[in-house]
């Protein structure tokens, strides 16, 4: 938070020299807190399994055990960053935009506006350490998972603390190689022009991925022996060898780029898709959000085929070890992707630096550049933790399934059966709550505007000052009040279920939220990426068929602000923060999960 | 249709004599369709069935296997009926709107609208005939899953041929229950005022429920020998009392009471949900969007807890049995369903010709009050619909299973985990399919309305006819032209998976795609019709609220009009569509899983 602040302001003052300069003040600021976020994690992470040896000396079982909870504790950082922060990002912007930009008519982070420090402050809030700590706690449950199957197959009990610490070392391996790939961003390149940008960070992605692999077969070649065993489920552990663990790592990473250039070509205005929404605001509104939520639907298709491959070959391989790893071989690149997609609100913010200081508007026009990129590449960071966060609910429902005892999680069970249709609905059930939370949050908000507006004299001539405190207090009372029904729901559903219907049930319903969840997460982000970007098509007006719609303030333009506004809560609070119901819900179920098979299932034992 | 067509000539002429007398005509024209529906299902599989013993002779195993031809061929009609009805009358609607309404500002159905035909005639297209063959799809498949599932039970090997024709019973009590219950609404109580129209049709649905519940005992009493057993997935075949069939189907018919009241608490405009999406007409058509997809996604949750609980019980005492005779339970109904369901398209029509024939404004308000009440037992039809679809894929399913000789679907099988997730995926891509082709099929009938407008001279005049025919051509040739890709994905999808990734795949499939395509189905139709009477509650300006939002032309009216614009095409096409989708996958899936079993799964052999 405090980086990004910085950030913010760096990118302002550089901005000045050019949108090159620019451009590389707001990367370097998002690799920083990027490699910050991986680097941290992985150090607290590494300090604790030595603290947590000396205890329990080789009983490595026990060690392990007790680390899931790192990653429950990451987790539940998630539930706050990523649904706290998207209701406040998301009341805040709603509020400021609603009064500000539709009823006074003054231009967007205009400092008349009482709302505008709140805004600001929320997209640090929710794009940045929401998204960052969704991530982080994708990171911590992956190892985790591979740490807790690990310690009981051959690299635990044979005692190999190289082979252990696999999960690790991938991870820092990411960190070497995105290091290097930043340089390529900031050094190898300069950027001239503003339309330089969006190919730049899109190169990031392929240099990153390709050095990557190459680091993968390093680091398994190294820290491996030739050949091990894999813990399987009650079943004879299963043999691998070297090379198939790298073949784990390596599928789950490039299913991440598939997913990133999915993600892209759905929500980037330079591909027709995104055009094609844009062209339906000629209609009207309504054809908009028709065409909007279409195209949402359809970008679900490549995406879901690039996990499910993930999900085959790696469990073909090295069973629920091996998706774990895909996670983490996912989640290697962490620090580009952050640095990529927090790019975007730095950017963002530094406009409204500009503008609230009063500074020259070729300043702004430069920042509004730097942004339209960035909100695709916000689209393909959520399109990554997505992606990240289905891999990882799967090891740690895996994990859960071996702590819980089960052999098979079978659906012809009416037990499992009611699980998995209940599982299937509650992303539906959290996604109201969420969407709701951001339209009270926001109303509020809207009265608290009018209502300084309406009894600060002078407020309009820019002569008194508006009270920016108490929008800010607005935002956070109202996203911590407003976070507690869906916190509620995705902390205890499991305990409920666990303790009524027993672990078999659980198992459905925390499969059943993984295949329906990953779905509406990775529509709801992609819809309104693309009604984000529709607007900002019509009024950049690059193209002759862009500018047929435009300019600012034709019927088209009033139609492609309606799907933007729908678009925010989509994008911003309900479809992200469906991550952490679906990983939050796996890691709790897998720390109580001993209890659950032990005392469990209490109505069925009634029945 | 036919019949439709004619109902709604004869209500209309009934509208002259006062709105009780009209609601008697459409009421009655809507009992007749759901009773001829019924009975010929019944009759027609009863004569099958009599045809096929004279071959099959005492094989009755063979005998029920060919029967479930009946099921894939009614599933099929349906296709046609659902998807190419849902995008014929969308055309149509979207078109004659968009030019008529909005462009030149001429009333809903004026004769000078070129489109008005084709609008008119796909109410009776989508909402009648669609719907129609919806269920009976879902009566053919239910009954057809159950004598499957009979036939190698103790019915079918002891050859106690009433016993198995208690699926056959079930919905014959249903159509005299349905016969008494119709008269409660025509003859026993007078409709005097418009008031009174929406709580007698809701009687309808509990009198027939209660008496319903009646009927099943007498059935499951008279028909069922006291203790019998049935076919249990290679494990002992389940010991079943007569008394357990009768709260397995009981459950059925009264969790579609459940489904149906939450749908009408969610879509009518007499209760809170409904006036607070109208509320946020108030900040326009974002939050009313916003608003209507969170109330969507919240209806989803009782109707799930109904059909988990409904699936549980009956399962428990019946096994797949069970499942199909709750769905039958939940059917047994239908005419009364169909009944309150073609209510309001025929309404709607008789308003339609009302105007077309300039008959006096009185007759055109009275048709508008019944239609109104209409619309809210349309979502309740809906309800139904698809909550009768859930338990019969999941018959469906188990049938499949048993007919593959599979013993269990392990979702900790990477196979079936695929199947699961990319099946969740399925509904996803049938909507976004269905939304485009509705989208498609209604451009092109604007532009034909605008050319018309613009060439034939007089038009607007009313001194020239505008070329109906036109219009009612581009509906049909856009309905079957456009059902050609959802429709391959339907029928495809299963072939390739069975041959390529053999039965497990496909059975993860089928549970994924059923247990994500529900809670679309049920949200999509419940957010469109909660958009359609937030309209119409503003439009009637009935309550002080109401007013203050209204009157017609509003701002909060326009963004009433967006909303419903919008939930068109949800709640008409792609949301019902997906009941084919989750069925017509399953029964397909069925008729050829014993080709799968010996020769599918071709991929993972050579793996």
């Amino acid at each position: 938070m405090k980086i990004a602040t910085y950030a913010n302001a760096r990118t302002t003052l550089e901005a000045r020299k050019g949108v090159g300069k620019a451009f590389i003040a707001a990367f370097r600021s998002g690799s920083v807190m990027g490699f910050l976020l991986a680097a941290d994690g992985l150090l607290v992470l590494y300090i604790a399994i030595n603290l947590f040896k000396i205890y329990y000396k080789t009983e490595w079982e026990g060690l392990f055990e007790a680390i899931t909870g790192y990653g429950l504790g990451g987790s539940s950082v998630a539930l706050f960053g990523r649904v706290g922060g998207g209701i406040y990002t998301k009341a805040a912007d709603v509020g400021a935009d609603l009064v500000g930009k539709v009823e006074r008519n003054i231009p967007e982070d205009d400092p008349r506006n009482p709302a505008v420090i709140a805004d600001n402050v929320g997209d640090n809030v929710g794009d940045i350490a929401g998204m960052g700590s969704d991530l982080f706690g994708s990171f911590a449950e992956s190892s985790c998972a591979a740490l807790v199957v690990a310690s009981i197959s051959s690299f635990g009990t044979s005692h190999d603390f190289t082979a252990m610490c696999f999960p690790l070392l991938i991870s820092s391996m990411g960190i070497v190689v995105c290091l290097i790939t930043t340089l390529f961003a900031t050094d190898f390149y300069e950027i001239k022009e503003v339309n330089q940008i969006e190919p730049a960070l899109k190169r990031q992605l392929i240099i990153s991925t390709a050095l990557m692999t190459l680091g993968i077969l390093l680091v398994c070649f190294l820290a491996l022996p030739s050949s091990f065993t894999i813990y399987n489920l009650g079943s004879t552990p299963k043999v691998v060898k070297w090379w198939h663990l790298f073949f784990c790592v390596a599928v789950g990473l490039w299913a991440g780029l598939i997913i990133g250039y999915t993600t892209e070509y759905f929500t980037s205005n330079a591909y027709s898709p995104v055009q094609d929404v844009a062209d339906s605001c000629r209609t009207g509104a309504a054809t908009n959000i028709i065409f909007g939520l279409a195209l949402g639907y359809k970008s679900v298709i490549i995406p879901i085929f690039a996990i499910a491959v993930a999900i085959y070959v790696s469990f073909a391989l090295a069973v629920f070890y091996g998706i774990a790893v895909a996670a983490l071989g996912m989640l290697s690149t962490i620090a580009t992707g952050l640095a990529i997609d927090a790019y975007g609100p730095i950017s963002d913010n530094a406009g409204g630096i500009a503008e609230m200081a009063g500074m020259s508007h070729h300043i702004r026009e430069r920042t509004d550049a730097l942004d339209a990129a960035g909100n695709t590449t916000a689209a393909i960071g959520k399109g990554f933790a997505i992606g990240s966060a289905a891999l990882v609910s799967l090891a740690l429902f895996g994990a859960y399934v071996s702590r819980a005892s089960l052999t098979s999680v079978d659906v012809l069970s009416a037990k499992v059966f009611i699980g998995l249709i209940v599982g299937a609905m509650l992303p539906y059930w959290f996604s109201a709550m969420t969407m709701k939370s951001v339209g009270k949050a926001a109303l509020s908000m809207v009265e608290e505007v009018r209502r300084q507006f309406n009894t600060i004299p002078g407020l309009m001539e820019g002569i008194n000052n508006p009270d920016y405190a108490t929008c800010v207090k607005i935002s956070t009372d109202a996203s911590i009040k407003e976070m507690i029904p869906p916190g509620a729901l995705v902390m205890v559903t499991p305990l409920v279920v666990g303790i009524l219907f027993g672990v078999e049930t659980l198992a459905g319903l925390l499969a059943g939220a993984l295949v329906s969840g990953v779905q509406i997460a990775i529509s709801a982000s992609n819809t309104g990426g693309a009604w984000d970007n529709a607007k900002k098509y019509i009024e950049a007006g690059a193209s002759e068929h862009a500018r047929s719609l435009g300019p600012k303030g034709s019927d088209a333009h009033k139609a492609a602000v309606i799907g933007d506004t729908v678009g925010d809560p989509l994008k911003d609070t309900s479809g992200p923060s469906l991550n952490i119901l679906i990983k939050l819900m796996a890691v709790e179920s897998l720390v109580f999960a001993p209890f659950f098979a032990a005392h469990g299932g209490l109505l069925f034992k009634i029945g």
